[in-house]
């Protein structure tokens, strides 16, 4: 796996170089109906029910006022509209809030790349200091005492099932697999429908074609291939550190996968995130400091193929992403179960 | 009104005096399907879709963090089982959040009653400082910038209507109105099925009734009789500040009614809250810091009615209390619109 990185980088990075004499062949593809899942957890409708409850369940959070919908709206574009999230006791993180909506679809998660599944992501925000504040055991100790949840395990993990960190993860990460935005214009246009993308949209979608962005923003997710889970599409950015926007928009201050695995060739690496529902995901970038569409797309062919576009492209590149907004399934709200008076004191 | 007020209070607390020598005939009513509602506010369907809207929106905060579904959670209880709520920046409210389920059904709104209908409730938490923090008028913008919200206005106010502060409250409390909670088994009892409530429950009924706890939890929200709107059902607690329980858990520490009119004859007056649900509703009163419904129970019998209720006693109200829980209605997730990218510039 870790070869098939390389290489993949090494291809894409000698790529990059070649963008000022080549142009790129697409292979559009539309978005799947279901996303790739792991053997070891087949998606069910009792664990996507579980999994709704504990994803939009405050108590998850030390003080009681986190959850993951909090940072993860689903009710929007399933981010929070701000440059960083703010967790327990108003404490500020260090990088934007990747939205949740097709999230099932990457290889690996977060913007480094760290988790290799949606369950090893999910356990993480719930332990971190500065998002939910769960010392390790905690969550399960009180999902565990708030006993109108044993019954949804059982259902979901079998009459014997516990209450496990394990298995809290795998019903949320079973519910995240349900958060699908198919049918969106370019879905329609893909699938045969010449009307559901217009002029300016199919412009843009050559020019986005023409320029490299898809040379990253490739595969059905526009995050890249569709690798094997765990794989991670993972590239440098900024390639061209001497844009003008480096600066402007700090991109080098965070060093990406590096600052969690502190080698040098993990300097500045990103996972490649999704272009689908961007309309809804304002602020843009890992950092969240850029506010609005067109700059964001400025900024990426300046940083990313040290091109300078012009303002016609850029609102042609817009156009077609703004019809990458897919259609977001209807939800019934989730019933949470009481939190006993003991267990509060 | 005031006349009304004071004279229903002169005979609570006559009553209050004698509690040691009568017992109560309780008038046991089913909770309605519909809420008052005001003139000036009919409910449509469109205007409850735009306050269901409202009401989950974060961005009515000045950090976007918090919204009204923040301190009350309608997944669970309508409110957010913490003592006292957090708001923006991390900061701690000084009261209980009270449930928001069947809110509609009393008088006068918050624990002071200090707003008349559920329209002047909703647009104080928006403006307070520690709570959603919004400076005046900046709701009414950052609603008019976001572009997707006009379609909503206009269904809801008519299309020549305008995003304002009026609009915004009348829609959240157009949505708090379809939060009614009926046939718990205490309704389906008094409707006619002698058995929708157990042994116990029965028994709990009657000491509720004998005690004097009906004096004030009365009518059928238990929050006293259905005055007209803006009346507001106000009692002294703790009526015997002798009682153990007062120093226990601080009860005169905030002195409730007074505390926002200034008022000598307002000290430790509060609205009589609502006892539906409140197996959902953990920890009590209002400041929090009874964190059971048996020790609430007893609290408030010591505090208000000057009795010791035995293990028993206690045992029964509480099985009766259990039967007021009655059904949360179905409820699809509002879908948000998109931030726009220069509303964060």
């Amino acid at each position: 796996m870790k070869m098939l990185r390389s290489l993949i980088t090494t291809i894409l990075s000698a790529a990059l170089l070649l963008t000022s004499t080549v142009t790129f062949a697409a292979n559009w593809l539309a978005l799947p109906d279901k996303p790739p899942t792991p053997a070891d957890n087949p998606t069910t409708p009792a664990k996507v029910e579980l999994g709704k409850m504990l994803f939009f369940d405050p108590r998850l959070s030390s003080t009681g006022t986190v959850s993951c919908f909090s940072c993860h709206n689903v009710m929007e574009g399933g981010d929070d509209h701000r440059s960083t999230s703010v967790g327990v006791h108003g404490q500020l993180g260090g990088r934007n809030a990747p939205t949740v909506w097709n999230a099932a679809f990457l290889s690996v998660q977060f913007w480094d790349g760290r988790a290799p599944t949606l369950e090893a992501q999910a356990a993480d925000p719930i332990a971190n200091p500065i998002e939910m504040g769960m010392k390790t055991g905690l969550a399960v100790d009180r999902i565990k005492k708030i006993s109108g949840y044993k019954p949804y395990f059982d259902d979901a993990f079998g009459p014997d099932s516990q209450v496990t960190d394990v298995n809290i993860a795998k019903a949320i990460a079973s519910y995240e697999r349900t958060l699908i935005t198919p049918n969106s214009p370019f879905d329609k246009f893909v699938n045969g429908d010449q009307k559901a993308l217009n002029a300016q949209q199919q412009r843009g979608m050559q020019t986005f074609a023409d320029t490299g962005c898809v040379m990253c923003h490739s595969g059905a997710n526009f995050s890249g291939p569709a690798l094997p889970l765990g794989s991670g599409f993972i590239m440098r950015f900024p390639t061209y550190p001497n844009s003008p926007y480096v600066a402007q928009y700090h991109l080098l201050d965070d060093g990406g996968k590096a600052v969690q695995t502190g080698k040098i060739e993990d300097q500045n690496m990103w996972r490649v995130p999704t272009l689908r529902n961007l309309v809804y995901t304002a602020p843009y970038l890992h950092n969240g400091l850029v506010k609005s569409l067109p700059e964001t797309v400025r900024v990426m062919a300046s940083t990313q193929l040290d091109k300078t576009l012009t303002d016609a492209q850029v609102g042609d590149i817009v156009a077609f992403l703004q019809g990458l907004t897919g259609e977001f399934p209807q939800q019934i709200m989730p019933r949470l179960p009481p939190t006993p008076g003991d267990m509060l004191e």
